[in-house]
């Protein structure tokens, strides 16, 4: 395999993230940033590192093996994933669960035209973690499922406190409730509700005259986001937030628990503990990236998912090397 | 996806396995029992499975789409693997790492020749096991790789015991420590010896008439087996031994630990907690042999290993079901 060359859309945390991740693989170049904002008003971290503004990328004729898409998944990536599979190999992070079938059905058609090869819905959940749930399903088929988030900050309950009157800034975590992870670990697949598997934990700024009675009330009964769960408010000042809330830390479970034909208990466990959810969403895009590539070298164009994606095609090592030191 | 029809080879605890495993999935048969003991002196578990001596596999007729080779690493793989895989497809378990190189060898060689698809090195460690060092050298090429096993029993080093003069019985159990664990998951990234990583157990059932002391002695000081660990050594009956430790159970835990290129730490943990250890190997075997039999029915021929299975393949739903349920 020869260097891959990557070009990035979108220079949020994510696009960031992959910058950073190129770094540790040596056998991927970074070509250079496109931008919807002005390439002026974009400053990257890598020197000499070009930006473009994003309609160059609109001839087709980039110096780039796969286009890495690191918009958002509720009103950008619907429409630049099939939008860019028409020009290039792309990899998404596109992450709404209900609406991953439309989005393949669209980018595989975008794709399938121009040859190209697109990979969807890439980074942890979904990606490792839906793998780790394939798999746990397959090896062992009696069983059950359990996923668990955090301890994390999910942005959408984040931005949902943000929106009730009288709050200056929020951040909210997910937070597994350990007593219930340990009773799916014991083998007795017990049926757990919302309310039992995560805790709620939200650190909220108020704007001068709030009242804050009246937010809590409001934080902890509004419909979907937190009524099912147990939800604790902390009122903090917006430098208290800045000092202590600005990471981006996440994680989670997914369990398999399983019993065999003879009634053996057996139990897959997968986790990850992130520093930085981005930055750990960036490292499984840019592995992934390298499979594009070589799936396209093949001539598998479309859409694929991490389910069809041989582990092997992450590595830039060949597979004599892989058998000899990692099997 | 039709029904994939299976043949085992050796009916021992993997064999046995294997059987159980099958009843599990709707889409696989299993065909016949192939072994090389009297056909009449073999009793399985399922009414009406044919037993056949293994020598009915020589014309390469058997009506079967993948056999499972249910035999030791020591002796039994290293011939046995080649030798079908000149017949019909194979999966096998071949554990010893160090020889996984030549055995790859020898078996692409002859399912090249055959057109058949062999997959070899397949379980949990190998196996899942290395499917989890793969993905975390490929998404946090910066860090540290840490396997764990146990507590399980190690067939290897309960053999070593009972080879010594005075012992009737024994059964050793490898132990990870906890707090070695638990310092990897600080993200310190330690460097572990031996001693610091398992504790040995030791139930033994002594001979009438040997001496304790000297059968201690010989076991904690044994050469790659017992020398460089921390020992136990139990001297208890035969009926405690047969009562207290007749299971197979075992498990144990892949950690990556890796630092993005802004110094953030992050953990990828992998454990498996197995009440059989032969039990749950069967049931990763019956899953990649679904997988093999369609890379098979795609043309792909020569030997693989789980690093070049989609994990799509392991499943009987297809892609549609599987993005829609499990992405």
């Amino acid at each position: 395999m020869g260097t891959v060359r990557l070009g990035i859309l979108g220079y949020g945390n994510l696009g960031k993230g992959v910058e950073l991740a190129v770094r540790q693989n040596d056998d991927i170049e970074l070509v250079a940033v496109y931008s919807r904002r002005d390439p002026a008003s974009v400053t990257v971290a890598t020197e000499d590192l070009p930006v473009k503004p994003a309609e160059a990328l609109e001839s087709g004729t980039e110096p780039i093996d796969v286009l890495i898409l690191c918009g958002g998944s509720a009103t950008d990536l619907p429409k630049q994933t099939p939008h860019y599979a028409a020009l290039y190999n792309v990899v998404d992070s596109f992450d709404t669960h209900a609406r991953i079938p439309e989005h393949f059905a669209a980018v595989d058609a975008a794709a399938k035209e121009s040859g190209k090869t697109a990979l969807i819905s890439c980074g942890w959940d979904p990606g490792l973690f839906s793998l780790n749930r394939l798999m746990g399903n397959c090896i062992l088929p009696q069983g059950a499922d359990y996923t668990f988030w955090g301890k994390g900050i999910s942005q959408g309950h984040s931005d949902a406190i943000r929106r009730i009157e009288g709050v200056a800034d929020a951040k909210q975590y997910t937070i597994p409730i350990e007593s219930a992870l340990e009773e799916v670990r014991s083998g007795s697949n017990p049926q757990l509700t919302t309310r039992q598997k995560h805790l709620r934990e939200c650190f909220v700024v108020l704007k001068d005259g709030a009242d804050a009675a009246e937010v809590e009330r409001q934080i902890v009964t509004m419909p979907n986001y937190f009524d099912e769960y147990d939800t604790t408010v902390h009122f903090i000042s917006q430098e208290e937030l800045d000092r202590d809330h600005s990471a981006m830390p996440h994680g989670g479970f997914v369990l398999r628990s399983g019993q065999t034909a003879s009634g053996k208990n057996m139990l897959i466990e997968y986790s990850l503990k992130l520093d930085s959810n981005p930055e750990f969403t960036s490292c499984v895009l840019v592995s992934y990236a390298r499979a594009v590539a070589r799936l396209n070298a093949e001539g598998k164009s479309g859409a694929h998912t991490v389910f069809d994606v041989p582990p092997a095609y992450l590595s830039a090592l060949d597979g004599a090397e892989l058998r000899a030191h990692l099997l």
